[in-house]
């Protein structure tokens, strides 16, 4: 059985060091390791399909109604959710982004337009975006900062798109799954810009380095249309360890300031080592870095059982573009060693 | 925000004995609640999404090949996934039945047909379903045994229809969540029909009672179908958790065989009391039972913090049907108990 080739997949191929998936390299706070361990009995009934106290802990942590948030089974379930509950006949995505937009719309019988981000650009989303925009479509994604360039959307392109859409009656999905990692992140949101017809995406997978538990959350505008979300598929997507884990991670207090700046040093040591070689290397604001180099750079970590992703297979981009995610100082000095001598034989 | 009524909903009330969720009495396997407690520090991975070990596993323990194997977020994940990867125009489903296959089809755009089973002949399916099923049908659920009745889908008619589905091209999925727990349940199975239009739906999450967890699988007649099933929906819907101890609950030997004797007594014994109570108890061979009284039971028994599951919401049932599920000795005496005091005051 063929698989679509997303990073973290560690279990077709011998890896010991996984830069592929990008998830915060402080790992999983103790605390909500905890609180797995000792709530193992209470899994045994069926969870709470609202997940209202999780909703509860993510309303006062957002400072957002509790009604218009709705959980999920990673953000990934999310986004299938929305699209089958909308149904758009017709919506944009940029290329390169995160390709589960894509698939989700595709499936749900929808036309999808692509708007094409420019190298020349750095991959940035540039305001061409808003001639494109108009009432034929009835959805829109955008990627903050994009995976997988690591590229923010400026706060002038955030809040014209969230008008546009809002005059033309286009729903505006922003995933902001890696926001959490970025510095002074809670100001890059669309969060000020928030209409009805805005949709955030959120996730604990990455951020919490909990993506085997699966959870995700979406900050809906409208509260109708996030009940209609809720109401869409499966009762119980989330199961009562990720709604757990999520109550506890939301109490910790210093573990993403820590993760930013931690994030921020270690990504600005790879993006110089990078440049060293020689590669061309994406300013990045995530905790992951695009870069270009001529080289099967994949195939040949591989062999060092080192796993990166290799970016060819997004649309918009092409052969020799991959994705490292930002680990720890250690592994990082690891894959820049493990990458000089792929080059000195 | 408005719940459907399913069982199992102890959130939003004061719960301390919940008859509303089919659950093994027996609790979650201890074996099970070691390998949780165990894998915690493997949960910060993306999980593997073709849930290679597990199927593997179970591809042993079914003796089906695991390439016509699906896993699932719960069987639930997998009626949504199965209806939107196949999209039928036209589906038959029994009343009352799993509410789930109804919605999923809706959602889908299916139009659907439903069988109304007599109450006279005690909600089995009788052999008028092969009179409706024609060419003009694409997709059929059977619940084996079905959920709320507990009746069995006598072999005579699964063979009858898995030979009109194969005849007609039409998806015939068995949904056996609850066989588990029927005595010689293996045999009654439609296994022995197989064909490349059946689908055999099978859960841990009530076998086992891991709910909470969330974990189903369907065997697949055709391999290309599996395929399909598996790359529809998000990538990563079934959690690391759940793989796991999926391949540690299928090292359980003799926890079924007990399983099942348990039930079979405690069944025999709550039918017997119910009837005394003069209760319509229709015969049930799952875990569960469905009676009918004139009283609405369920507001009087949530008093004593006690939930069934009211079954007027079943399309094909009216007001005074209930299910209770079958717990241990103590819980069901107290059950008996708790009916008693409503009806003497």
């Amino acid at each position: 059985m063929l698989i679509s080739g997303h990073g973290g997949d560690i279990y077709s191929r011998q890896i010991e060091y996984d830069f592929s998936a990008n998830l915060n390299p402080l790992g999983m706070p103790e605390s909500v390791k905890a609180a797995l361990k000792n709530s193992v009995s209470e899994w045994e009934s069926y969870p709470d399909p609202l997940c209202r106290k999780l909703s509860c802990a993510l309303s006062e942590y957002e400072d957002f109604p509790d009604e218009n948030i709705v959980c999920g089974n990673g953000a990934a379930d999310l986004i299938y959710r929305l699209v089958s509950a909308v149904k758009p006949r017709k919506a944009v995505i940029t290329a390169p982004a995160f390709s589960e937009y894509e698939k989700a719309l595709k499936e749900n019988g929808s036309q999808t337009i692509k708007y094409f981000l420019s190298e020349e650009n750095s991959f940035i989303v540039d305001d061409g975006i808003l001639n494109i925009l108009d009432s034929s479509f009835d959805m829109i994604f955008l990627c903050n900062p994009n995976n997988p360039t690591g590229q923010l959307v400026t706060k002038d392109i955030l809040k014209a798109v969230a008008e546009k859409c809002l005059e033309n009656n286009i729903i505006l999905v922003c995933d902001e799954c890696f926001l959490p990692f970025v510095n002074d992140g809670k100001n890059k949101s669309v969060r000020e810009f928030m209409n009805e017809k805005v949709i955030i995406l959120n996730a604990f997978t990455k951020i919490y380095a909990m993506a085997g538990l699966r959870l995700g959350y979406a900050l809906f505008g409208s509260c109708e249309l996030a009940e209609k979300v809720q109401k869409t598929g499966q009762y119980w997507s989330v199961s009562t360890p990720a709604q757990l884990v999520g109550i506890a991670a939301l109490q910790e207090k210093d573990y993403i300031e820590k993760t930013i700046q931690f994030i921020k040093n270690e990504r600005e040591f790879l993006i110089t080592k990078l440049q060293e070689f020689g590669f061309k290397v994406y300013n990045s604001e995530a905790n992951f870095i695009l870069f270009r180099c001529d080289v099967p750079l994949d195939k040949m970590l591989l062999k060092e059982k080192i796993a990166i992703r290799n970016c060819s297979n997004y649309d918009g981009l092409s052969d020799g573009y991959f994705r490292i995610a930002v680990r720890n100082h250690e592994e990082n000095c690891m894959l820049i060693s493990a990458v000089r001598r792929c080059f000195n034989g």
